[in-house]
């Protein structure tokens, strides 16, 4: 990589800036997959671009798991279900009718489950830039899980990002040394339909937000 | 946009996905800025993109608040030099001396200070997916300001995510609601030079690591 690093400054053109909003917009939360297998070579590159994501004090604190036993699927599946008869509870009338109708797990289909890890004890960064404010080291998995997203969408793929689970049981499933956190635990596969709107939105749960309402000045 | 809605799903190829990974390849953590101005329209048209960040029950919590006030900035700045201070005497010998080599602050020359907030009060997409992982309030935030970032490094723009800060403190400097959590302070503008390898790699503070040491199979 050596003569690569004394290379001009990448520049980036207006085509590819187009392309790159193209790609933004166009990344869904996927709960819908196809049952196909995805070539193991792919989901490798996707990871190994993810590990060029942000961390503080460049500390690389991803941890990434493919779940492949159907027996530690099975419990996750069981989590998954537990929280969100849970979540169901405490939503009422039309509110509740919506959120069943939402479908959220794409959890039975999709071929290929990553559970996705901050390593609370990374010696990497020597704690650098965490001091005041500890919580950058798991937004450094999150960078990390974007930088999948944008990449696995570019190669056709869908991602979903599921939150409906029981993190510390689901740690326990996937027997990860205590030290990992899980941050988020991802459904990746082909798509069966692809969309422009996100899916909450296209469902009425809630509409998408004029930025303007999300800026001020200082 | 309702056209496009129904547009046939977007395409990308390897051209672009070869450009893709060149652009999370040269993001860099910028901390040397050239003074010059930005153009409003350019960070509003920023904004608008990470504004198409996923987030968790379409909740779009991102508070973007642009920092112009020189005495916010100052009382910006006096939190960074506190925090800074503080760490400098967790590290001792041959640590310390880099640590205090690495110019961590871009904030004194950037043009552009943007502090990014999630908004714990959020009514938007009625706590759907926070109730057993609420952490992903944050979470939405933080890909927020990851595609932000990679779409100004694609507008040959430089970013710094400065976490050496008080959140707390900075938010009441910067007089935001009580319910909005700092999330990242960002330092944005034109960089000095541009690198391939990040600056804690080049310093020799933390190597890259090989992404095999990160994958596990389960």
């Amino acid at each position: 990589m050596t003569e690569t690093l004394h290379a001009p400054p990448r520049q980036f053109d207006a085509a590819f800036r187009t392309l790159f909003r193209d790609l933004v917009l166009w990344r869904r939360d996927v709960r819908r997959f196809r049952r196909d297998a995805i070539d193991p070579a792919l989901i490798h590159e996707l990871l190994e671009l993810a590990s060029h994501a942000p961390s503080v004090g460049h500390c690389q604190p991803w941890r990434f798991v493919l779940v492949e036993s159907s027996a530690r699927r099975e419990a996750v599946r069981s989590s998954f279900v537990r929280a969100n008869a849970g979540a169901l509870e405490s939503y009422e009338g039309e509110q509740r009718t919506h959120y069943a109708s939402l479908k959220l797990a794409g959890l039975d289909d999709a071929p290929v489950h990553l559970a996705v890890f901050a390593d609370e004890a990374a010696a990497e960064g020597h704690g650098l830039g965490r001091r005041t404010m500890p919580e950058t080291l798991h937004y450094s998995v999150v960078a990390a899980v974007q930088i999948l997203w944008l990449a696995a969408r570019a190669q056709g793929l869908g991602v979903g990002w599921i939150s409906i689970l029981e993190p510390a049981i689901v740690a326990r499933a996937l027997d990860v040394p205590e030290s990992w956190t899980l941050i988020a635990y991802l459904c990746i596969g082909l798509p069966v339909e692809e969309h422009l709107d996100p899916e909450l939105d296209r469902h009425r749960w809630q509409p998408r937000l004029d930025v303007e309402r999300a800026i001020v000045r200082r």
